[in-house]
């Protein structure tokens, strides 16, 4: 196992890799911009080093100051949390040229899965289901109503040269594509001096499911089940869960297969998040893969048990998936995380400041993520999470009435937070139920809208 | 379903209590005395009823300002918590009398449980195994030679008069038995003018194991496993866990069964504890029985994932077991709680005072149940515990590492506390072994002596 090891990142994902850190005995080393310097993650790391000024360019994300750090504090490898550098195959191919050991895929998979398109392609081939597209232009009425027939409708019709929603039509059975082909035909070579259009899956509402995996370096990969991340604000996610209610077991079972076969054909390593689309129908496909640990990383640990840090640490340091996680993982009860941000919310603008009272909630089934505390600051420079709250519960019910008393229990002062939204999110009828998908945010804010002025 | 529940307590285990019923949409009412006024169990509950000053005769002990409070806020039942009036039949016998249910057992079975030699006798013939004792006085060394051979070595003869150690002497072989009771019938003879003698089963190194039960109204008892709670200082518990390396499944299993059975005989209802002293050689002696929540509740819930306080709700509102419990009882990892005290870590004078910094850990696999908060004041009216710290992990290792970086993290500042005390006893080889009886802490203490004299 590692020695010393170098946390690439700030706030509450440096504190929790800290932590893992801690409890298996490896010493840390922090980074920090001159924002940071009483930052948690400076104070509970072995060693801590300012690499710069607060913005993230000349700090967090500048590869020669990182790297400095960990020379200077000779460390045997460098864990990159997410966001910043973890998905930077330059840095990790810096740290490989340094002999610094990164803790993540290695460099040509995260270029291969930073390539959408080739990223697609790869999955394609390994028979993960990716939403269905034409090739190429399609020519004439007659091709697009038998390309719809075999994908299914709906489908929806775009411009080749185009883009703004000009020559955009959604066609949902053959009755009505005649006449839609011919009229997003003209718009298109109205509006772009070409008519030539293509088709694509047309999902109305779809839901945002993602797969965890693990796969060591010695070609091994698992599943560890489901997250739910439909509840989007502005394609940032705000709440997610664990499991779905739209995954059965035997759904789990096969993805997990699959994504067994494809990553281990690919020669994935360590931490992963394969990322699908929904359909009404309850079929997937594939979106992108997330070569890192994901912020809602603590809903999977929740229900499997298994330490996902913990495992990255002991899968870059050539451990076998077979002694880290040794029986069949199965999924316990339900837990839901809540994104604590600093914003305000409903303008939802960064509320940047100094906190003057934080007050986390505790007790059975729950668990705060954050590296903020009573009397610190939040930094204007920086991504707006300051805290995931997140409960478990034996089943989905459960879970949801643990958040609702953690976040009645959850006091912050002297910034605006997320949290009055969160209250009142857990309290719609359509959240409860599992009626939603990634547009549920929009109309959700509409909805206040309309009661807040009649 | 209760509509309204009265909380007859104060601190971290009223607030624990406020949780559970507004997860399950239940309305509480706290009471509380004038140095309480600003505590969380009343700034979270739906009404608060201040009953009294600050001692806790005038208030928290006081029945009629309790249930005068029950009867004007017009609740259904009253959850007496641990400690104060939990364990006092007299006051559920007012709450009978006053048609408010009383969350626990019938004053009947608290009064016989209370009762101690009662207890044991009643324990005794349900079959579950009690400290052997002599029937009376033991009249000549024969007999006693007899008796010993009966139970096994090690015998304790004790000054039927007596007290204080005087006629008292501990045997460990048959041989040096003539000898120790001629010593101990003279001694007993000088002191009180009375030289009978009884004799009981001594052990040696004892450890303190305990076991959850749950019943409910309709005669069904279940066994939810075991606690070791041997690391005690003067008789109070300071470190607990589940479950105990000393019990075997099989143990387990078996004393589940006797435990069932007995206490379906004495018609028990509600959450109890069955404490047992544990020998040498691991077989189990009747204690006492805790006809209560207990302090230490949290780590089998960590590891069983019932939660017992809505248990105990479910169990009072006429539920049944088999639909509380629905499947059979297994025990996932390993947990462990710490009682972090407001008192002197080495001198264990109470510490009360104004907290001017509170900063809990948090993070995967780490609870931790208080009423604490920064800027509030603890009173030096009443019991010194301000928060329990609690891990859990897949082994008693994990759970043991998430303790000392949670312990590492945990910040209170503006009185003293246990936390520098935990952080030593979890760095003792022995503890960390699990080598330990209920005389730990007095030899941790003394090596610390040692150690700071030296």
């Amino acid at each position: 196992m590692f020695r010393k090891v170098l946390i690439a990142n700030r706030g509450e994902i440096a504190l929790r890799i800290i932590c893992a850190c801690k409890e298996m005995g490896i010493r840390t080393v922090a980074v920090y911009s001159e924002a940071d310097r009483h930052s948690l993650h400076v104070r509970f790391a072995d060693e801590a080093i300012c690499i710069g000024p607060p913005r993230s360019a000349e700090s967090y994300l500048s590869v020669p100051a990182v790297i400095s750090a960990a020379e200077i504090a000779d460390v045997d490898a460098i864990h990159p949390g997410y966001g910043l550098l973890s998905e930077n195959a330059n840095f990790a191919e810096v740290c490989r040229v340094s002999n610094i050991k990164f803790i993540g895929p290695p460099p040509e998979v995260t270029r291969l899965m930073g390539e959408k398109e080739k990223a697609r392609q790869a999955m394609k081939r390994a028979k993960v289901p990716i939403l269905p597209g034409s090739d190429g232009v399609i020519q004439s009425e007659g091709e697009a109503l038998e390309w719809a027939k075999s994908v299914g409708y709906p489908v929806i019709l775009k411009a080749s040269a185009g883009g703004g929603g000009r020559g955009m039509r959604v066609i949902r059975s053959p009755e009505e594509l005649p006449a839609l082909f011919q009229a997003a035909h003209t718009e298109a070579a109205n509006a772009f001096g070409n008519g030539d259009l293509y088709m694509e899956k047309f999902v109305e509402q779809p839901r945002h499911i993602e797969f965890q995996i693990l796969a060591d370096e010695h070609g091994n990969v698992m599943s560890l089940g489901e997250r739910e991340c439909s509840i989007q604000r502005r394609h940032q996610k705000l709440i997610e869960e664990a499991p779905s209610l739209q995954v059965t077991p035997k759904m789990r079972e096969e993805i997990g297969k699959t994504l067994k076969k494809s990553l281990e054909a690919v020669g994935y390593q360590n931490a992963g998040t394969i990322e699908f689309l929904m359909d009404e129908d309850g079929k997937l496909y594939f979106i992108e893969m997330n070569t890192r640990i994901q912020v809602e990383h603590p809903v999977t640990e929740m229900v499997t048990g298994i330490d996902l840090v913990k495992a990255q640490l002991r899968i870059a340091s050539g451990e076998r998936l077979s002694s880290i996680v040794p029986g069949p993982v199965s999924i316990n009860g339900h837990a839901i995380e809540c994104r604590v941000n600093a914003e305000h919310p409903e303008k939802f603008t960064p509320s940047a400041g100094k906190i003057t009272a934080f007050n986390v909630p505790g007790g059975n089934g729950v668990r705060v993520d954050t590296a903020q505390y009573a009397e610190g600051v939040v930094p204007p420079y920086y991504d707006s999470l300051i805290a995931k709250l997140i409960t478990h519960g034996k089943d989905r019910e459960e879970a949801m009435s643990r958040m609702r008393r953690a976040l009645e229990m959850f006091v912050v002062q002297g910034i605006h937070t997320t949290i009055p939204l969160h209250r009142r999110i857990f309290e719609d009828e359509d959240f409860r139920q599992g009626r939603f998908d990634t547009k549920f945010m929009e109309r959700f804010l509409a909805k206040g809208k309309e009661q807040s002025s009649s």
